[in-house]
């Protein structure tokens, strides 16, 4: 099952374990970013991901679609060109200090992509899914028109597209807001994953409940039929507990509620929901077990280092299941 | 005092941390048995360790009595030879995430041993013990059949013998079952570790409870005085509770129960109660105090890396007395 | 704002992660001494700390200074010259498995410093505090020498003045007791960090609760305005409680109770706690934010690698001001 | 330019550096194998390299897959069954001391392949190349006549086919000899890559030169149009020179002689000649640029940690110009 | 006796040993910058090394600070405030594969100084030298203009300055030439470093010889008091030679041949000739012996990983007096 | 064969590869001390090597016997006691830069022993060889009078003793010179390692040749039957030649000369060769290939990491008999 993604892939860079920035001497490497780490993880899972992005044409770039390729991801659509690698620089907190970020992710090859930057029509024939983040219209003109190309082909396609509506007011940098520009793209989506407030603020979309909302939501954009979101609990950087709904119109599917405790890599967590979801839409026909596979997913990416979810769908399925034990698998 | 332990020593392959096979570039190395893993501790409480097995004649063989001797057992007695050395990866879990396992044992140079390879005679006189597990057996008929005679050889000498009547199903492969080939070997033992449930599928030793089932046990194979096994509880891969219990045919001697978290590395864990409550047994003349001490070593090697027990006699006895306060030693 | 500590610095080796020496080839470096962790703290907060003490003038000796220059301390002050580098060697425990240190210090270039062999005059002038802890006096008679000459000094030119009393019987072997020693230190002291049994032990002022007993070392130490203590619960070595109060004559301020778990390195927290009462006192009008500061700084510490405080003010105000849900920072 | 090699992967574990098996507590984890190792010295060269193995179903299996899709080779015909992976232990000389291998293969997935076991029809349609070794009709009968199948489906689509008829007299354990089994395979080749020892030994061609040698086994296998061979002098573990001949009825072309100092990683050398020369074929119509294309990039694989080599056609390029300054590129 | 350098520092990023970008998993961190490595080196040589440069306000721009005091420079000067961090992707070669750099600095914290971003006349009052070098001025007119008024402040305050022209041109991206902007930056020099042939390029300034050229480059440029250049032979990436010359308008000062065999790091090794120069011609009243001590600087700064040369004046002074045997020092 | 060395064992530690003491935030640990490194030798020859000597009673005295096992040195006659373990900090050098040892071995555990420490009866009972440096009797009286007793016992017990009479004047600290103490225990010897200046300087014994001043030690010590000593040529820390020369009073064995390149660790390449020797004399009738095999045996060392020689004795004939090839072993 050919599934697209589409968005920027940076190469992170951490210190070992929980070392801060200033006494550590050496970074570990990892790449992601939200929509690459959705493929990885649904490649995980045995579908044939690919994920659709633009490096710059020297080592690091080809670097990173060797990570990718490592873990079952298709590279084929992506393009190389001019720009540097976006980065991001990870220090990883525990117990009441907090994990923080340093994005150096400016002028980044991928922000140089434009409209007509990908063959849509190509990639997208023959996909069961594509899907985006409010990340990318964020980047640049080009990256969200080149993304709105993607939206309007996988439409005429009829390839289902899901959109993960996270807004990053500091990232919007090139002239436009996303109220000009998020709607277009979230008319094109089956599947948004959001919250109330963004749907407010993004859309001026309102409801008093999520399910309000997410009802107004599919009223204003008809395509849409399932709007989620996930509910986390911060009791500290190495404790948290999560839950997820998804709203279809009618009915309410919540999951079960998932205590994460150590936490082992905090990135990444709320991708890892969005691909089991996917996993689960398109794999079961029952959007109970999908929310539940889809949070099941993420609890379990929390036990693994990097920005990717490396688990399978029977390590999510046992949990899903109920079954939180750890214990040895021989 | 010296000790006897007797069964394979694979070399134990994982990545670094809690990280996952497919994103690893790297393998700690560690060596571990389960009867080896009983002798290392021992070593650390003092006594006069010694394993003996049979290895591959080349340097990994060598590195591996290198890591026995290292931890202080005695490795005069090992036999070099043809074969390969069995080998296992592990892949150590973190909450949700199980701890996985792939054995790589298959054709081992122990398992290679034939029923006359160990000269029982010298290596048992003067011991003051012998322990034996349920893999050994598993592996071929050559390991079974001189195991067996290591059993009577302890025997004849009136040296005490314990044995961990573990049983894995996917080990016995050569064909024969372990309801033929058990009982010989459980009818020379002192001690056994095992459950009411594998007393029942291996000697067809009933019970409505574990007292009973040993007294049945203890029935069918009068050397033995000692049954005993452990509970645990399995919250997540980070955090179990452990206790144990001793049944010499009129008293059941409970231990407290341990709290483990974080477990740093689950394996062995089993090994390091056998070990202790060995210790316990030859070193106090106190059942009670035997089983707490086997308790607190196993819930100890839960905070170890690796697959033996490094803790020491002092360490257990302050866990063991209650104090689990982890307060800072200087 | 110049703040001046002074006492020993050692290397500190460890093994990675939880591993005990035994199964370790290798050793993190660190350097550490209970007034030099106080000074890198302050320096993360701003201030403009410099560190005194006495290196062994050869390479392992200039790395130290680098260690503290690294973390923004002055080391204009230090003096090099003959004698060893102290030395610890510091095994993390885990759960109920305890830390462990070998100290190594005996005959260090410290321990051979002179009454005068620190220009006091140069150093404390337009100083804003001066720190010394307990360890100091216990390691030679020209350290304690030394010692009292600069805190005569510093109360001469009107410098703050803070003690840590910690007392280590074992430290004390140059042919002087404490009860000698420690009362002519201590009289120069405007904050004193100690317990209500140590009050009596070192001076022989009793009272039935801190607060009396604060009291009672006021009226002893004319110049002492504050005396400060924390109290700890270790649950186990992976998870702990800290509160901490100050009392000024007056009142007793009490900071809120702040729980460590998983505790990543707990060697440095008092002087963490130290450190962020200094900087509570000179920079907030406010003796209650003060102690609030302070132990929510210790409670940070606990997350960081090594025996210094790299928290910064902000972190360390986002937990004092209750926030200790660790959420990421981007 | 589609490319297909077939032929066992394992898993390499080398202790880092220098460092001796009896002394490392970590091993470097690489995967390789000769046929492998060609083709992902190809993809670095841009081709569309592609190979055909059969792994375990496991995480093992699958990051060895992994390992091959991040140096850009293609995975998809590979086929997951039952068996172990195969491994070698590599302990890297320097100097006077020899690097020295511990293989530990036996019964791998691989061997355990059967002639039906690969669909070559559907592999090689399109192919530009198929390359195999001597090592895989070694390891069973089954490896061997998949091998034939995949010879003689080249032969009838019209794919070029290369042999390194590399001979290790102790792999061939299953019962037939490489008298039996070579000659059939060698009959489809077009490029023949040994020695003339090995003519003599594997066919009963003989000659008195290599240049002879080769025209007699053009001779009896008349699809060879080119034989070649590498000469290498040992100086050090260090230390080499090597020099490569290509033979096309008529003409020998002889590259130049390279002079590797210091040698980082001496395995897969020959397989990384064979690469660059099977490049060099397929690119350029020009035997002796082939040839001296093809040492060049043996020389570069020297400096490369690893089974495979990562060296570009731009840098092949230059040295293979005489450019071997190693100045820096910025 | 106070240095000034002023120039750009990057974090530099490399695989580890000699491992390429597209197989490593982590990455060393050091950082430099061409006028930093002359402070750094300076600094271990004695001297009041002080860098001046802009930084990010951010915890990557404080670790560089911090490196730089590590290893003893003075960072009072240095300013923090917007922009990114310059970073360079360091490959490292060995025999016949050449290192290779990405740079990765475009619109760095640097880039945006202002020609009024450094107080001059504060950071050069009692300085006994100033240092810069030809990337600066390239880097953005703010760069240039700041950098000419500490060169003029210099000038005015009698402190010396030298300056290293390098050219590298793909840097000049702001719209002016080295043509109109190096020469007003030269007229301030006492000291140039450069070849012949830029003297030409960059000013016009010619003639047959090094020593032609660089008696017109004196006689256009009246404060210029020396000219000096290296050469170096590379023979591999792992073995170079290296040799020096300084001319003083009447006599020209040549170095020994220096060998360097193995190379560990060749990055940063012109700016220890640099440091090594300026050490010589401050600290000994002889140009010959300051020729050789910076020959004999850059010949050991080959032997050490990272940017910075941590040779002391004795180690320089051993190889300066021709003892190269690198006998062990007890 | 028992072999029995005795003298201190230190901790090793030193920055990994080629890094500085300043640089460095780990350090690699190894230990070793001469005697031992004589013994870890003999160890890998096959021989039953055991090592004397007192170590701190704590973990990093187990550790170190530990380190001993692991390289199959028997440990069983080490006392434990007070005092600290001897260190030594290692910075290793290459090219032109020399390798550095900082010594912190004052107050050592060892040099507390007394002359009656070591129940040599028992310990040299059964012995082949004996063998001592002039390291021990420079470190205390204690130690040098034990050391007394244990030759006086080897010469009794008819034990052949080898003495290294190596003379580090900066050891000499406890108010005896080597003149007054070596002779006594050179008397007892049956082979000495030492140069015709140390002849000189120690005993007085004069010769215009190393032969000569051999003979005249041999007059002076009747029990001497061989003197031996090794010629290096440093022409870099990384690029050494090495030769050894054997007289039995009549004739002079010379070896062939061996280069060294690259030298990967120098550190105990003096005690490969008298380990060397030492199998040499007790294995072969014929000291012509004696000191060739010690000749090899120290060459072999340079390329392993650490203090003793893990070369094995098939390794070191590859080399005596003249293949330096270095070429894989498969």
């Amino acid at each position: 099952m050919k599934i697209i993604t589409f968005g920027e892939v940076m190469l992170r860079l951490s210190p070992p374990g929980v070392e801060r920035f200033v006494q550590t001497d050496v970074l570990d490497m990892h790449f992601g970013g939200t929509e690459a780490n959705v493929a990885v993880s649904l490649a995980q899972f045995g579908l044939d991901a690919n994920h659709v992005t633009r490096f710059p044409d020297h080592a690091l770039g080809r670097a990173a679609a060797g990570y990718l390729r490592r873990y079952n991801v298709g590279t084929q659509y992506i393009r190389y060109g001019d720009g540097r690698l976006g980065l991001y620089f990870l220090e990883t907190g525990a117990g009441s200090r907090a994990s923080q970020i340093i994005y150096d992710r400016v002028d980044s090859a991928f922000t140089r992509i434009q409209a007509d930057g990908i063959d849509w029509e190509t990639v997208l024939t023959g996909a069961a899914w594509f899907h985006w983040t409010g990340i990318t219209p964020a980047l640049s003109q080009g990256a969200a028109d080149c993304l709105l190309a993607g939206i309007q082909t996988a439409n005429r396609l009829g390839v289902p597209v899901s959109g993960d509506i996270v807004y990053r007011s500091n990232l919007w940098q090139y002239g436009r807001t996303p109220q000009e520009i998020m709607p277009a793209l979230t008319e094109g989506c089956t599947l948004v994953l959001g919250s109330k407030a963004l749907f407010s603020e993004l859309y001026g979309v309102v409801g008093s409940t999520f399910t309000e909302a997410g009802r107004a939501l599919m009223e204003r954009f008809p395509r849409v039929k399932y709007v989620t979101d996930t509910k986390r609990t911060s009791l500290s950087a190495s404790h948290n507990r999560l839950s997820a709904k998804l709203y279809d119109g009618e009915t309410v599917f919540k999951s079960r509620t998932y205590t994460m405790n150590p936490i082992v890599d905090r990135i990444g967590t709320g991708d890892a929901y969005m691909a089991g979801l996917i996993y689960g839409l398109v794999s079961f026909n029952d959007p109970q077990r999908a929310v539940e596979f889809g949070a099941a997913a993420s609890a379990l990416k929390h036990t693994i280092p990097g920005d990717v979810n490396l688990a399978t769908v029977a390590e999510v399925e046992t949990l899903e299941r109920g079954d939180s034990s750890g214990k040895l698998k021989r």
